[in-house]
């Protein structure tokens, strides 16, 4: 392990999430809130960080290794500083429930502690809302792209860090990757601003709206949510923008180097579409019934399929009351969640895919062992190691989903608020079903529980690896 | 395909459930019953039988295709016939009922569609829990230990119905391993009569529960199954046997070739017995305020965690009553399952440490590329593809599962009940919790429900492939 470039990079990532803070700090200033909350984290977090940012480093050495601990690190840092403004102000008195409000925040999440969002100072809200739009495309990709380390680093920061069972490089260089990303995610989210200005809210709400939807958060200004609005435009908007950052940005790419055709090609957008439409379509005719016709069922199915399936998590409607067929869609949409390489959680419909295929394979192995080829996926035969990860990948993420529910249920909660809790935390959707639906929250599960559970949304935000890789005494060994 | 060979091994299948169903025609001789229901059942068994065993094979060709399409058309035409009995006898004259109750004989399950057990004919009853005791073992390894069929045959169609990742060959013959399996079963069946006889069970009801048991099975000849004799010498009994039939018995033939000290050497025997004695002190400690202190708890705990991880399905308690970590563990156990070899369902314990195994090789290639080793198993090194094919297994297997629970909806039950059914029938454990809890039935289904049950029945205890192998259209491609 490469201490000190470690160290030098989470001094870089703490002064980042200084002035990150700077915003919210604006924002108390400009609502004449007090700002004092947000200088006392940045003093600290100035002092560390600006301490170890001043490790020099000796050996470039950085490696898989260095790389998934300093992203696995990093997030953890972020989130235990970036929970002080809410202790601060006093929004959130209890630590361990800032500590979730915030990883819940950074991990996209969208699960709350909050009884009443609605009595947050606006600049606690800010910063609640703003931890989103950090955390979806990733902080050390933000850093990557607009500080100069030497450029071997950034592809093991990216692959730790960016979602999906392979990284691909859009441009040679991984650092110009990273700006392109960046800008396809910011100009992305000024659309959406503009659009929701268009639907009549207010310039903060769209702006925090836009912030929680690019990064598919969840979390909102209102109790009530993107239903508070009661606009079929707003719905529509926000819908159809969570789908959006629920794709892979790749394909913004190829359509800004005007490809735009080559984008119906990929296998990924296809089957996550299908999925959605699929999925829409039984759930409109499901509750159909209950909503007061076939259309008022799409515009209520569209919006929860892809608030589920993109793991943002905003309502419009308790789906926790619809009928089992429609709650059983939206659980198995949580497991699935979005493409690789967007803001979405969950195990990513490219590794559905994957998992799919490979059963195929096995099939066919077994019908006839002499005539079989590889897996081919997005146009490339997959390597074995890549099948193989995948495989693994999702026996851990079942695996870890199962077993929390275990420490879950000493809290007396029902089983199926056990486990959806445990599927939409480490997917990172936020609401489940029962306890803790759409129109509930977190607030009642003890502190163990709270910090088992923000554990989950960053094993499934990180994908596992970089999180459990912390545990593992052999990383530590300074050689290898 | 060989569909000569296929068809005449289908034939001697026919035949063997025309011989086996002689027994219960004598139990119905016994007892003043009418043996109708049994003759009209074996007529077409012997007409149908005797005609495909009379087609002459031309070519020896039979490998793993022809083993798992054998394995899987043998089950499906045994249980269609193996349902008649029940319609003849109007024991349960809805035919959908009485080809669930027998797939859930054959497969082990032990789900039952019957309202009050106590009403069936005597005939009928032994017939039920015959099935449990003949599916155990397979009917398949049945005619291979009996029948002569030339030597290359019977390895591919007990890889096709003995469970587990790997079959090993205990002998250099599989005609003769087939027949030690066999022996060692009818050994401990005997052994567990005499032990409930002197409980003061009836030789009737000693010999069906034993049946039960030998093949973790489930059906009781009682509607409150164990728990009506209330006894705990029984229960002790009933609860060891089930562990012992949970057992590789592999390890029964060492301990008979004099190498008991071997037995202790399993790797899956020692995380077998782990994982039932640390359930067994976590569900003894959560139920003890309710039953009366520790002890009662461990007699309760000892005997549901060896009935469900053995994938039995007998009840002593109404455990869908117990606290929410007690009713989490054993949801988690009847994944789990008994150990490979063995006549328990599951995911198997073997596959469950492969599953660690390779999680723990995978974060250790993310450490150290350099320094992989294979994973090892029992003291060997397992092949990549064995791994592959437990991940792939673990895959569908979940799967299955969930995508099971879509269709279940439909009946209008909750999650609890749908989930569970659907892991309690592809587990081949049979009671779940909720609306099919221990102390509930599987009737309420809807025919199409029942269907899908009966399904995943057979996809767990064949271990998925030898019945989607039906579906493969290139399998039944006459040339290859």
């Amino acid at each position: 392990m490469n201490y000190r470039i470690v160290c030098n990079i989470l001094g870089k990532v703490l002064l980042a999430e200084a002035l990150l803070l700077l915003l919210p700090m604006g924002t108390a200033l400009l609502y004449h809130e007090s700002a004092l909350p947000f200088l006392y984290t940045i003093l600290p977090l100035l002092a560390l960080g600006g301490g170890l940012n001043a490790v020099k480093t000796r050996t470039p050495d950085f490696f898989a290794r260095e790389g998934f601990v300093t992203v696995g690190l990093s997030w953890i840092l972020m989130s235990a500083f970036g929970a002080l403004p809410y202790v601060f102000s006093g929004d959130i008195p209890h630590y361990i429930d800032a500590l979730f409000e915030t990883i819940s925040g950074f991990t996209t999440t969208g699960a709350s502690i909050l009884d009443n969002v609605e009595l947050l100072t606006r600049s606690c809200m800010f910063w609640r809302l703003f931890t989103h739009w950090v955390g979806g495309m990733g902080v050390l990709v933000f850093i990557a792209a607009i500080l100069p380390i030497s450029g071997d680093h950034y592809i093991h920061i990216m692959r730790a860090e960016v979602p999906g069972p392979e990284v691909s490089k859009l441009v040679p260089r991984a650092r110009k990757t990273a700006r392109i990303l960046y800008m396809i995610y910011f100009l992305l989210t000024a659309i959406e601003t503009v659009f929701l200005l268009c639907g009549g809210m207010s310039f903060y709400e769209a702006l925090l709206h836009s912030f929680a939807t690019a990064g598919t958060g969840g979390f909102s200004t209102r109790a009530a949510s993107i239903g508070a609005y009661n606009s079929t435009y707003i719905e529509v908007v926000v819908a159809t923008f969570m789908l959006l950052f629920g794709c892979n940005f790749n394909l913004y790419y190829l359509i800004l180097m005007g490809q735009g055709l080559a984008v119906f090609k990929s296998e990924e957008l296809r089957v996550y579409l299908g999925v959605i439409a699929v999925s829409v379509l039984s759930i409109a005719a499901n509750i159909a019934s209950r909503v007061g016709g076939f259309g008022q069922g799409l515009r209520y199915a569209y919006f929860q399929v892809t608030t589920i399936i993109s793991t943002t998590g905003f309502a419009t409607a308790d789906f926790d009351q619809w009928p089992e067929l429609s709650r059983w869609i939206l659980v198995l949409l949580m497991f699935v969640g979005g493409c690789a390489g967007s803001t979405g959680g969950g195990i990513k419909v490219s590794r559905i895919i994957i998992l799919f295929k490979s059963y195929l394979h096995e099939l066919k192995q077994l019908i006839l062992p002499t005539r079989v080829k590889r897996i081919w996926f997005e146009g490339k035969a997959i390597s074995d190691q890549t099948v193989h990860s995948v495989l693994v990948f999702f026996q851990v993420y079942l695996t870890a989903t199962l077993l929390s529910v275990l420490l879950l249920t000493l809290d007396g909660r029902d089983i199926v608020t056990n486990l959806t809790a445990s599927i939409a935390c480490i997917s990172n959707v936020g609401p489940g079903l029962g306890a803790v639906g759409p129109s509930a929250n977190y607030a009642f599960f003890s502190d163990l529980s709270k910090l088992l559970l923000s554990f989950e949304m960053l094993l499934g935000r990180l994908e596992i690896f970089p999180v459990l890789f912390l545990f593992a005494p052999s990383v530590w060994k300074r050689k290898r």
